[in-house]
Formats: C-alpha cells, structure tokens, sequence
C-alpha cells in the first residue's frame, strides 16, 4: 500500500542548499500528517491543497505518508466531508492529467477521517500510527500535526499531543499553529508558557503566512545575492524610506465576531508586515539557512526599534464598519465600536545605519485597491544639469511586489538607475517583456523585474518547509514575544481613540494620506467638524505669555508648553549674546523632571543653538553611578546631550564617583568640581543657571533645615536629601547667586500651592531653600506655568 | 540750476523701511556722482542707465546732483564718447515721453566728461566740486566715486581720491568697487590691505550685480516674512537640498585675457552664488537692515562650512574654449588650458540645523539654457495612499526664479502643497495666471507666484541702494575674505586637475550630470577612454589580500586601503563576538596618525558596529590637556567618537591631566586609570587592542632605552617620550598582553625599513619596545601593507 522508494537526499537538499537542516530533517521514512479541524474553512481552501502538493514533490523523496484529517464530529460525519475536499486538490501545469488522476487516487487512498475530540482518540490515534509502521515494517521519520483550529483549543491539543501522541524512536514531532498567537503581550506569553508545557519551542511551527509567499521568502536571499550593489546604499545616507503596504478592497462582513477583538494592527501590522520590516532591515546573516544567527539579527531589530506611542499611529475605520458590528454582533444603534480596520504606523530603527529612516507600516480594508509591496525609496542623489533628462534622475527603487494590483503578479523590481541584480535562483526569471504598467511611479520597462518561474501558494511552500525542518519560514516565540511587546503599548494606547471615518473604495480620495514629521506621523487632511459652542467661544488657547513679578523677581506665565518655549528661546538669547561677547557659553542645567520638556524643545526646534560653544554644567547630582537611571546626568545624557553635537570635552558631569566610592568626604569630588569650575568659568559666574523647585521647597541639592546657607565660600558641596539617595552633590548659593541669569522653573498644578505660599512668604531659607536664590549683580526670572500659578 | 526741493525724508525711508542707516545716508544736500571708466562698456551698458534712474527718482527727494563721467582721455576726445552713452539712457514705461525729454535734458546737463588720471586730475576735480558748492551756496551730502575700471587700478585710484578728493565738513565718501576682488585668499587681503590705508571700509562699496538682483535681494525678507512657515521646515529634517544654479548659454570669445586667468568657480561660484548660500542658510536677522548683524550671521555660516576639496567638486570646459585660448593668447596648438568654464560645488554647512543637507553650487558657459535659480527642495514626507493622487504629493519646493529659462521673468514660486507664502511687498505682485509652463519639475499653476510688478536692472538697484547707504546689498571686507578662504584650498587642489571635455548646448546630453554620494559629488557617467596598453595589462588591483607570518605571528597584507578594509571588519567582527559573549565589548586604541584612515572606515562604512556596547579605551596619551590638538584623545574625539552614537559612558580618556596640572605622579592618573579598567574590563583583558609602531620601534608610548619592560604588575604607567612632548601615559606591556586579540598596524613606506629590520631580530625590548606585544593567551596579528611590507 505505501510507495516506498529509494533515499534521494540530493535532490532535497538541493532544493534551496539548507544542508544545516535537512539531515536531521530528512531521515527519510514514514511521515504521519494529522490536520487537526481538516474540515474547516483554510483546511479546505489551502491546507490539503498544500499537502497534496508536498506529497506528490515527496513521491520518490523516500518518505511515505499518512493523512489524518481530523474534526469534532464522529467519522461517518467527517468522512464525506473530508473526501470533497479531498477531492478538489489539483495538480500543477507540468503534470499530465494521467498522472494526475493517479497521484490524487493515491492520495486519497492515503488520508482517511477520524474524530479527534477526547484524549481517547489521541491515543487511538497514536496507537494506529504504531500499528501501521509495525504492520508495514516502516521506519519513523516523524509526526505533523497541522492545528487548524481557534487559538483557545491550542494549549488542551498540545496537551493531548504530548501526553498520548509523541513519537518513540527518535522521530520527530512538529506541531503547526496559525494565528491569532495572543492579543497581547501578556495574553500571547500566557499561551506561550501553556503550550510550552506541552511542546519544546523547536517542536512548535507557527505559521506567518506572509515567510510562505514567494517574493517575502526572497527578500533575505535578493539582499545576499545582491549584497555586492546594497552594502554600500543599505543605510540612512542613502534610504529615504520604507514603505511596507497591504491595501485590501474587501470589508469584513462575516468576520466580524474575530475581527473586532483584533483589528488591522493586530490582525497584519503586528505580524505580516513587522516580519516584513525586519527581513528588510535585519543584519545580512553569514548563514542564511541558520535558525540562532537569523533570530538573533531579527531579535537585534526589535531590540533597536524606538517605541511606538500614539503619534507613531493613525487609524481608519471603514464606515459600513459600524453597522455590519450591530448586525453580527446584535448590539443596539448606539454601539460604537473602535476598532480600526486601518492603520498606518511610523517605525524608527534606533541604530547608526537607519537613523532617521522612516519605516511606513500600513494595512487596511476597504481601499481602493488590492495590492500588496515593500518599497526601498532612495534618496534623490542625482543632480541633472539639462532640462530634458533620462532614467537616472527618476525615482531609485527596490519594490518587494507581493501580488495583486497593477502588475498582478509577485515579481523583485529593482530601478534601472540602481543596479542590475542577479538573479536570485533557478527557479527565477527576468521578465523582458512588459506591459504598459506603472509600479509606484515608474513604468515597468524602468525597472529589472524578476519574477518566480511558477506561483506557488504560501500554504503549500510552508507545508514543505515544515516537513524541511526550516524554521526561519516560521515565528519562534521569542519573535513573537519581542514583537508582542513592541506592539502592546501602542495598542494600549489607541484603546480609545477614535478612528477617522472612510468611506471605502476609490471615495476615501486623500483622506487616508498621511504626513511624516519626524518622528510623528498624522492624516494629511484635516477633518473639520464645527459644533456650534465652537464658534466665537473663547479657549484656553486665548492666554497669551504674561510677564509679572513674583517675590520681587520678574516672572513670565504661561500655558506649560508655550512656557518651555519661550524659556528656550531666553536660553538661547542668552547663550547666542554669551558667544558673541567671550565666545563660550556656561550653562548649568539641574535634574529632575521638570527641564525634560525644555530638553526636547531645545533638541527638536532649536538647531542654530550654539551647542559647540556651549559647556554644560550640572547644578546638582544624586551619589549613584552616573551610568544609572537615577542619576540626573543620565538623564540629561538622555534627553538632551545625546541629541545635540556638543563636544565631548564641553561636558561637566559632577564626580560623584572616585576612588570607586561614592560622594567620600575625603575624595574631595566637591573640591575637584569646584576647580574644574574656577577653571573653565570666568569668575566662577555661569552665563545661566536652570533651576527647578520641589514640592517642599527646596532648589537645586539644597534642601529645607539642612543648613543650606553654611557653606560659606564653598561653591560646590555634598548634601543630604530627606529622600532617596540621600547624598547628593550640590551647587551652593554662593555658586548660583554669582551667575549672571537664574532661571527657576516650576510647573504643575502640584506646585501651586508651594506657589501660592512662596508669594506670601519672606525669605526663609531653612524652611524654603529656594528663597534663598538671589543672584547679585546677576537676575533671576521665575517662568511659572498656568497650572502652578493658577492652580 | 540745480533743482532744489523740500526734503522729503518720509518717501525715502518708505521704499523700505530701513531707518537704520537712511537718517545718516539721506542728510539731504548736494551729490557728487564719479565715474571713473565712464567710457567702458559697463558703464555704457549698465551704469549711466543706472545713474539716470536715480536721478529721476531723487528729482524730488532735497538732493542735487553732479555727474562726472572721468576717463583717461583728454576732455576732448572723451566728452563725445560720453554724450553718446549718455543719450542712450531712457525711462521707465510710467514716465511719459515729454516728461523724459525734460528729465534726459537735465540728466545731460548736470553731467560733465573730465580726464582723470593724475593726482592733478583728481586735485582740480575736488577743486572743482568744492567751488560749485559754494557758488550755488549748497551743502555737501557726499560723493560717489564709482571705479569702473580694471581691478589693478583700485589702489592707486584710492589713493588719489584719499589724498585729494575727500569731502570736508562730514559729507560722506563713498567708493564703489567691481570685481575681481583678487584671485585668491592671499590677493584678495593685499587688494583690501591696499584699499584699506586709503579708506574706510565703511567708504568701500564692492559690487556684486547678484545681490541687486530683484530676486536675490528679496530671499531674506521672504524668509522673515514666511519664518511662521518655514521656521519648523528650514532644517535638515524638511530639507532634502539646496541647488543654487546659473546655466549660461553663451561662450567667452573675446573675454579670454580675462577669462582664463579665473574660470567659473572665481567667476561665478565664489561670488554670486556663495552669496546666495548664505542668503539661503544664514540665521535671520532680528533687524534685517542692520549690516553689522546681517554681517556677523552671514559670517557664522562661513564658519560652519565643512572645506571644500577635490571630491567636492567636478569641473568641465566647453570643447571649443582650447581653440579660442590658442587664438586669443597666441597660443601654440599644443597648449593646453585647464580653466574650467563649468563646475559643480557640494557643500555643506556642519551645524545642527543643516547637518547633511546638501548645497549644490553650479554654473558654466555654453549649456542647454540659460537660466538662473536657487531651489530649496522639501523632502516627501507624505504617503499617499491611493493609486492616482493629487499635488500634495509632489515634489515640494521653493524656487527663488533669477530669471530668464522657461518662464522667462523673475518670481519666487512655492509650490502649493507646502503654505501659500505672504506677498513680501506692495512692490509684488502674485502671479495668477498661467502660460502652460513647468518649473523644475512642476507646472506653474501648481506653485504660488509672485514676481516684482516693475522688473528692473540689478545695476540701478545697487545704484539707488548705494546712495542709500544700504550695505548689506555689498561685500565687506570680511565677507570677501571669509568667502576666499572657502574657496581657496579648492581652487589650489583643483589647479592641475583636467575638466571634463563638453560639446556644448544640448549637446551636452547627461555628460554633466552629478551625483551625490554623501558629502563627495561626482560625475554620473564615466567618461571611459580605453587605451590599448590598459586592455589586458596587470594593475596594482589585482594584488589580493595575503596572509601570511610576520615575526611567528599572523599577519595580513595588503595595499593601504584593502588592509584597512580588513582590520576595519576584523574589530567589527571580534566587537560583535564580544557582545554576543558577554554584552561588551573592550576596545582599546592607540593614537598617531596611522588609525585615522581605519576611524573613517568605521564611520562611514560600519554601520551595524555594535558602538552601544563598546567601550573605547586609550592605549596612550600625551601629558597635553585632552582639548589640545597634539592630544590623542582630541584626534580620536575628532575622527571617531564624534561621529558615531557611543554612549558617554563608554568613552575613557587617559587622566593625564588632575588637579589642574599634567601627569604628575603624585595625582596618581595612571592608578585611577588602572582601576577604572580593573572596574569595567573583566580580568582587565581587553577584547582587543590596536597598536602602531614608530620609526624607533616604540609601540604604545613605550620608547626605546626607557626600561619599558619595568612596570611589573602595573598597566599603567608615565612614560618618557625622546620627542615632544615628552611626558606620557601609556599601557604597560602587562596590560596589552593580557588582551584576547592585538592588531599591529603598520603603513607606508616609511615604515619598510623598520619592518625589515623586525622581521630579523630577536625580542629586545630595549632596543625594539614593539618585541615585546605578546599577548598570552591571547592572539598578535600584524597588519602591514604592501608599501611597509615590500618598500
């Protein structure tokens, strides 16, 4: 009954050159295929399709086969149900018909129903398989079981697999699981740790469809081949950016009970196209047929990517969307649901060669076509002198052609004025003759276009990639756990935003363009909507900057955000006037919360600042590692020094450390400061000092009953903090009155009432440090937010 | 005869708004107009012209005027020739034809030909002024004294005027220069020096006819007025590049004694354009007709501007020039002129607001057009989601049009999907209606237009902003020779290189296209001449890599840049290894001369070099402080650390300099630095090391006869260096030899007879310290290219 034929190891090793996996893998002999929920929706459309493929690849690979379908219902049930599918399997263009009705009789007579419900049946099953292989003398190679069943039954089915159905001698088990793999991060660890108990990770195949399309699976191998042409043009100096875009025209009618627990993001961003994003962007591996060195590459991705927050996001939702979840849902009128059933996300790789390359993830339903691409945009690098110019001044591209759209078929296109790449392999071909098409705004004829010999369906090349053992294809769980956590906040974030309203189809016209500022991603176009209270009212927004005096000192007010931008632009004033008169500019910046605002504000809209005559001095630090989180230089490092291009030699970090103690008396760190102080700054006088003030009223280091004003001529001296660190290293006031412009910040409804008491008080130093904060000859300003001053 | 008119302050200051200097230039009185060369052909085309118009709009305005047309031919012979320029003048459209008889009539008769060439020349004509003054009983405002004439001439006419035609009574003396302001930094400073001890530079008015350009002199105000939109825009997040652009279509036969001693870079690039470049780029003004202000701004970008060199521009000369060379200078059929009479310039300004945003400056003779244009191009920042859209996501722009090309008059167009950009003033007009052109890329009706409601002459502009007292429309002394010294060192780099060979016109084809690639610009094709000795024959490229043993250790060998290559790859890889195995990776480097080409290997080719996880240590340092250039840490700062995102942390200079002194033993530098490596490197064994070696044989700072093998247990020590200066600090041989990996690098020819000499002695640490680098366990590799190795 089993066609049992000779080992051919050449031929499938041959098959893509894996040699890594395929021994171990293909240990020829009897394989066991057990599709679990064989009668269902993908088990009909894709699955016995793709096994059919793979066993007729596999006729003379020296494997047998065995199909066990698998369903709830009993066998009399599931039995006719599993010969229609069965028996709509088809066989390839290059198989004559002959052929063809032999191999599908074959294969029927190889697949047979059972029920699979109770832990019974799994043994019953195990126990048949035993029987069979002893019947017929057969060697183990191993046993698939293809879960094509909801995401809630995995973990009971691992349990059944591993406690009833594990093969003995040394054959082996692979399990394959399709998505949803989790909701969440936490949802997908709590499923990872279930199955987990049942099944080692090795054993595990979860399917990505997307690794199973052919030009997706190419998109490592095009890079190596053509690495030659890449290498050098592969980074931020060249990339302008990356698009990765999935637009289906269908809505989700008939889905919807799934649909709306997921969501596009969920239901392709984090997934389909985050895998997408990291084969594109991921270190080259030496081997690419070795699992460990791609999943570390991919892991190093997730690892640099910046975190993505709400204005890393826009998200639609198609407007038939509402109704059709009252409907399937049997929810009431006023039932709104926030799903988005489009979304475009902004990614940033936090590494030196992607720097500041944007990576556009969007995906939605309801568009005005179906297509799907990856698309490396270059720069414009190319400078044509004429007016009438050819080829090498249009757009320079790489477009990853998934399928569908214009082109209609999936195909590699490299832009004529980038390279000719190689081929990527046999079963590849140059497409020469084009149509009248245009990709992405080039015409066909504009590009090298390859293209595979013959469309194969995911499904089926996945199938032969499970029984080739090759796991890349498939996502690991600490893939998917990394990608997981990459995606939860954003999704937490998004919870209850409200998506923009499309029409669908060619009508959303522009109102799905998106604009990239930055870092920041938003709808091109505005949706106005003007309610009636709107008009003429008054908003918070009417407040303009106010300047006054408090405690005798001048003050400026305003809302938190225009308050940070004008202390920013008083910073600069200051620094420019500094540079111009003695060419240097000290600034001393304190800790804590407060400034950070200022820090990006001067990062991200400050670029003339004078940062290369600028020395940055800290105003006080706590006793810990400058290293740690706590550290007010590590903050600083972080927010703000990082970003600008201050000489490293313009950066004064308090020595909180020496000796490899922290804040000895007898390491002298205060005197040390205080010299580098003497030294550097004329008089000792800083062009600026920033200072913040806490809730119990203390400035810089110096807190209340610590006897703040005793340190004399000291400028700098070790402190104590009521809280945690208790040591800290202070500017004194003799330091800080000597400078020639304070600037005490304070914002937050929090502070208003320490405000409040601040503009009764006289000075009092021991209880209200920050009163002490009386520069002479030099000015204070205090810039006080709305929120602290008005409470 | 003299017209005599209220004084009528209000009109003047009304043209512009430039109160500042108005009040003094416009004390109203008598004008003294000299132009001397008043028989040339600039004069004749443009300046009487100009002179005309001023006159016909300052009829009204208090002033009188006298015209001095001065040449060096006797009065008789000189006076037709002027008449003759003179009738030629006409007036603008608004004036009617009777009206510009009577003005021409008065123009005519307040203008007089006068010989100046002798000192007595000038004498009689002060003598002359001083009595029409008191005859008419008129108050002197000033006089102008316009030197249309060769550049070898302005001093000695300088000087004539300074010691013989100044105004008394505080009438002001204005004179007013054409270029060539010299011929490089060097000329140009004795040109000003010689100016200089006649006038003032106050009193210097240097011309270029650019910033009259109706357009030119509009960039900044446009940019004041728009600052609402192009403040968050102007910058290297928003800019994609700048083109500053002057095509000619002309030849210049008959200019050849002039032309070939300066070429198009002196002719065009380091006037005109580079005053549109920091038009474009410099900070804006709070008072944009304050000159001192506008001065120091437009300084700050020359500062900022990275050198121009060799990689920096490509140049090219129109075929036919050689002949007109041969024919104008006389010259032999075999001579060879290599004036480039086109270039393409790519700079770029290395502050944060401009960082990698590319400024391209082109001109040249005999192209396809003629045309002149800056052009800021935005970057694409928009997706736009459906397959057919619309403007907003075409190329974003703004084009400050000179004139002239396809549309034929001069505008600032901004393309309509960036903001509609305010009228700059009531002499503007915006343009609405459209010819079916296209402006660099876009149709004009898909830009906002506007363009001056009068075009006029760029001469009579300067004209009238000379009287005006208006500098900032002129070249100080400074500016000139800031500019100077940007270009210089390119011109000096480019005296001996061949342009490229053009035919001409359209001919041209893509023959002058450029690219972009990172801060070099090349030519796009290569111009391949295939000479037969070259076909087949062996070159220094076919050397490969070779490995080989030097002194029992590994060695690699290679041609300087190859070797490079390799090392670079060789620590990126051991880096990554590192951090695989352990999270960190410990680099310790030397300084000198010889790693400098590895840093910019690093920089600009290694972008995956795990920085974040690497630590970079100093194998020595010269007892100099760390900001001194002779530092090693300095060089390395410059080369390496500045440019790659290291953390700050990671960064350990050598502390040769504590307690405000150098190096001296009692700091202990050396310890802090031991335990500083003991704290961070496990077992203080770095990853790896990378040494030179000197000509004596010295590695690290480890020198010949200094007992170098003495440290014990210490790794680190002060050394003793035979050359300045001599103080060191330097790793000890304990402390390289427990390295897991030592590079050698050694490179050049220099070098050869050291390595000669090693590769036959024995170890001797005395006489040859580099003997001593034998890492146990760890591993030497000596990196030695072919000009050490083979000499």
């Amino acid at each position: 009954m089993f066609v049992t034929v000779l080992l051919l190891l050449v031929a499938l090793s041959a098959q893509g050159g894996h040699s890594e996996e395929t021994e171990e893998a293909q240990r020829p002999g009897h394989v066991s295929v057990i599709i679990v929920g064989a009668t269902g929706d993908l088990a009909k459309k894709y699955l016995w399709q793709g096994f059919f493929q793979l066993y007729v690849n596999q006729v003379s690979s020296g494997n047998t086969f065995f199909f066990h379908g698998g369903g709830l219902s009993p066998a009399d049930k599931g039995t006719p149900v599993l010969f229609e599918a069965l028996k709509a399997v088809s066989c390839s263009k290059d198989v004559s018909q002959e052929r063809c009705a032999v191999l599908k009789d074959q294969f029927l007579r190889l697949s047979q129903y059972r029920q699979l419900k109770t832990l019974e049946d799994y043994q019953e099953l195990a126990k048949h398989i035993e029987q069979q292989l002893q019947e017929e003398g057969m060697t183990e190679a191993g046993r698939l079981f293809y879960l094509s069943v909801p995401a809630f039954a995995y973990a009971d089915i691992a349990e059944k697999i591993n406690s009833s159905c594990r093969p003995t001698s040394g054959a082996w088990l692979r399990v394959v699981l399709e998505k949803p793999f989790g909701h969440d991060f936490r949802s997908a660890q709590l499923l990872a740790s279930h199955l987990g108990n049942s099944l080692k990770d090795e054993e595990m195949y979860r399917i990505d469809h997307y690794l199973g399309k052919q030009v997706v699976s190419k998109i490592l191998p095009f890079r190596i081949e053509n690495r030659e042409f890449l290498d050098p043009i592969w980074n931020k100096h060249y990339i302008e950016r990356i698009e990765i875009v999935v637009k289906e025209t269908l809505d989700v009618t008939g889905r919807i009970p799934f649909y709306d627990q997921y969501g596009v993001i969920r239901d392709v961003l984090q997934n389909h196209l985050t895998e997408i994003m990291t084969l594109l962007t991921m270190k080259l591996p030496k081997n690419v047929s070795s699992n460990e060195e791609v999943l570390q590459n991919k892991l190093q991705i997730f690892s640099s990517l910046l975190p993505l927050a709400k204005n890393q996001a826009v998200i639609g939702q198609y407007q038939a969307y509402k109704s059709e979840v009252q409907q399937e849902l049997n929810k009431t009128k006023d039932h709104v649901s926030l799903t988005p059933t489009f979304a475009a996300v902004l990614a940033h790789i936090d590494e030196t060669q992607y720097e500041g390359v944007p990576i556009l993830l969007t995906s939605g339903k309801m568009l005005d076509e179906r297509v799907g691409y990856a698309r490396v945009l270059f720069k414009n690098d190319m400078f044509c002198l004429q007016k009438h110019n050819g080829i090498h001044c249009k757009p320079k591209q790489i477009v990853f052609y998934f399928g569908h759209g214009d082109l209609q078929y999936p195909a590699i296109l490299v832009s004529k004025n980038l390279f000719k790449p190689t081929l990527i392999d046999g079963d590849w071909k140059e497409v020469t003759e084009h149509t009248d098409v245009s990709v992405l705004g080039l015409s066909v004829s504009d590009y090298y276009v390859q293209t595979p010999t013959e469309q194969r369906e995911a499904y089926a090349e996945l199938i032969s990639h499970i029984l080739a053992g090759r796991k890349n294809s498939f996502i690991s769980t600490e893939n998917l756990l990394a990608s997981w956590s990459l995606w939860t906040p954003l999704l937490s974030s998004l919870a209850s935003s409200f998506p923009r309203i499309y029409p669908g189809g060619v009508d959303n016209g522009g109102l799905l363009d998106v604009r990239l500022k930055g870092r920041d991603i938003s709808y091109n176009s505005e949706v106005v909507i003007i309610s009636p209270d709107q008009v003429g009212g008054t908003s918070a927004n009417n407040y303009q900057v106010m300047q006054g005096k408090f405690r005798s000192a001048d003050m400026v007010s305003a809302w938190a955000e225009e308050l940070v931008e004008r202390l920013a632009v008083d910073i600069q004033e200051a620094a420019e006037a500094a540079v111009r008169e003695s060419g240097v500019f000290h600034l001393a910046l304190s800790g804590g919360s407060t400034p950070l605002a200022l820090f990006h504000r001067l990062v991200l809209h400050h670029f003339s600042f004078p940062w290369r005559d600028t020395h940055v001095w800290m105003v006080d630090e706590r006793c810990v590692p400058l290293t740690e989180l706590e550290s007010n230089f590590h903050s600083m490092n972080e927010h703000l020094l990082q970003h600008v291009r201050i000489p490293y030699y313009n950066i004064h970090p308090m020595p909180v450390q020496l000796n490899q103690r922290l804040c000895v008396e007898e390491d002298r760190g205060a005197l040390q400061y205080e010299k580098e102080l003497s030294k550097w700054v004329n008089g000792s006088s800083f062009h600026f000092v920033l200072l913040g003030v806490g809730y119990d009223g203390h400035t810089a280091s110096l807190f209340p009953g610590s006897k703040v004003n005793e340190h004399g001529e000291r400028l700098v001296a070790l402190t104590e903090s009521p809280v945690k660190p208790h040591q800290r290293m202070s500017l004194t006031f003799n330091a800080i009155n000597r400078a020639h412009r304070v600037a005490l910040l304070v914002m937050g409804k929090g502070k208003h009432e320490l405000i409040t008491q601040l503009s009764r008080v006289k000075d009092n130093l021991d209880k209200y440090p920050v009163t002490g904060v009386k520069p002479d000859p030099g000015t204070l300003i205090w810039y006080i937010d709305y929120d602290a001053l008005l409470g």
